[in-house]
């Protein structure tokens, strides 16, 4: 299908985009984004795999709420795995899969973020209930710092997921406004996953405080464990960030979509 | 003095932006710009005195090597002012300044790093002091996920400056060279930035639970004062980097510095 570039706003890059898609800056570089992208892919299994196994192996395994101390550890695996980890494939769907036709793609988008919102709420429930349940005394809720941010992220997912079913995927909005919504809906997303990151790092070091204090400046394998599961996020999160902000590998769009105009927002 | 927009990849936003300089989507918001620039300020000053007062209030004032206690309260201090508001000012430079000329802002730009360098080496020299000659017993180094991240980050700014002083200060390279490296800079200089603020999110934690993990759940006032510095540091970091990568904020080249196309680069 041959392509060619379309305006700017409607869709591709957090920051606007060239008119020109023959310019040097922009030309688009599949190969590149590929291997980038399958690199990510690595490094995001690598961090689900490693909180996996610190809840799995360090921490006792995995309960519910039969036992509220296992059940904590359901929380940052279904935070690693579904806020960070999906909420990633989310976010680079257009230019993942950019051959595939925009209305498709705008479903799979919102039906992942879907998938991403529901495990960071049971993410949420299994640590309320690891506090609520905890014997013999019940362990406060909401009062650090990362509570703080991990609750604000969550609320700003949710508001974004419906203001962008509202804009994007329901009809009647005029084109206009779905236009000078999406860098919105853009940065939003990208702040949201990288104050997801960033929530997940302090947890860590909360959750590691909280167990092996004493220990931890001994660097038993568990906090060697800890410490790259968080360099793991962080590279993951930096690569996902790059894949989805430059311009050279954004989604661009086809003839087709281009003729029938309505349908590139659409 | 008359501006037009230049050809992609010289200068302006992290993503490469529009040839067309009168397209909608790239239209300079300078009041905005000044509004938000401003409510950015107020914010990074907000965060240098919430983590001033908790060192000189609540963790007992400041001290050099005479109380190592107290000496590494400059810690959070210097890297809160260096390495977070200095730096995000660095950045700022060129659109905060946008009607100086190119070259005084790039010196500009290198000596408020260089600031904001120093204060970070001073900042680490603090705490290594202050682990190093604790009394009975030192306190061992460079263990925790906040350290590696740490020292990674600040390894990185040290990197960056010395490519951005040889590329773009230093004579001798072709303009395409620094075209080519010029949206690496700019990438990895944001990816510092937010490195710096999540570091300082799981800093600050560390050194919460370090001191009052026992009280911490029953939010004294201390506590309240934690939260808020890094919420506030949250919303300047996402601030700094809204400003630094919206395209209808970038300084665009002036008349005299398109005639003489060597200066568009120098």
């Amino acid at each position: 299908m041959p392509r060619r570039d379309w305006g700017p706003g409607e869709e591709g890059n957090l920051i606007g985009h060239s008119m020109v898609g023959e310019m040097d800056s922009d030309k688009q570089d599949v190969p590149f984004f590929t291997k980038l992208f399958t690199l990510a892919q690595i490094l995001g299994i690598l961090s689900i795999v490693l909180i996996g196994v610190w809840g799995g192996v360090f921490r006792g395994g995995f309960a519910w709420t039969s036992d509220p101390g296992l059940q904590f550890n359901w929380h940052p695996f279904l935070m690693v795995f579904g806020m960070i980890f999906l909420y990633a494939n989310g976010a680079l769907i257009y230019r993942g899969f950019r051959f595939e036709k925009k209305k498709k793609l705008k479903l799979l988008h919102m039906f992942t973020m879907l998938g991403s919102f529901v495990c960071s709420v049971v993410g949420l429930v299994a640590v309320f209930d690891s506090h609520n349940y905890a014997k013999p005394n019940p362990i406060p809720n909401m009062y650090s710092l990362h509570s703080w941010m991990g609750l604000a992220t969550v609320l700003l997912f949710c508001f974004q997921w419906m203001s962008g079913l509202v804009t994007f995927l329901l009809p009647g909005l005029r084109p206009s406004m779905r236009s000078a919504y999406l860098p919105v809906h853009q940065f939003f997303g990208l702040f949201i996953f990288v104050s997801g990151i960033a929530t997940a790092l302090v947890g860590i070091t909360e959750k590691t405080l909280f167990s092996i204090m004493k220990t931890y400046s001994s660097l038993p394998s568990e906090a060697i464990l800890i410490n790259f599961s968080g360099i793991t996020l962080i590279l993951f999160g930096a690569l996902v960030v790059y894949l989805a902000t430059n311009p050279k590998f954004r989604r661009l769009t086809t003839e087709d979509e281009v003729l029938l105009t309505d349908t590139v927002l659409e």
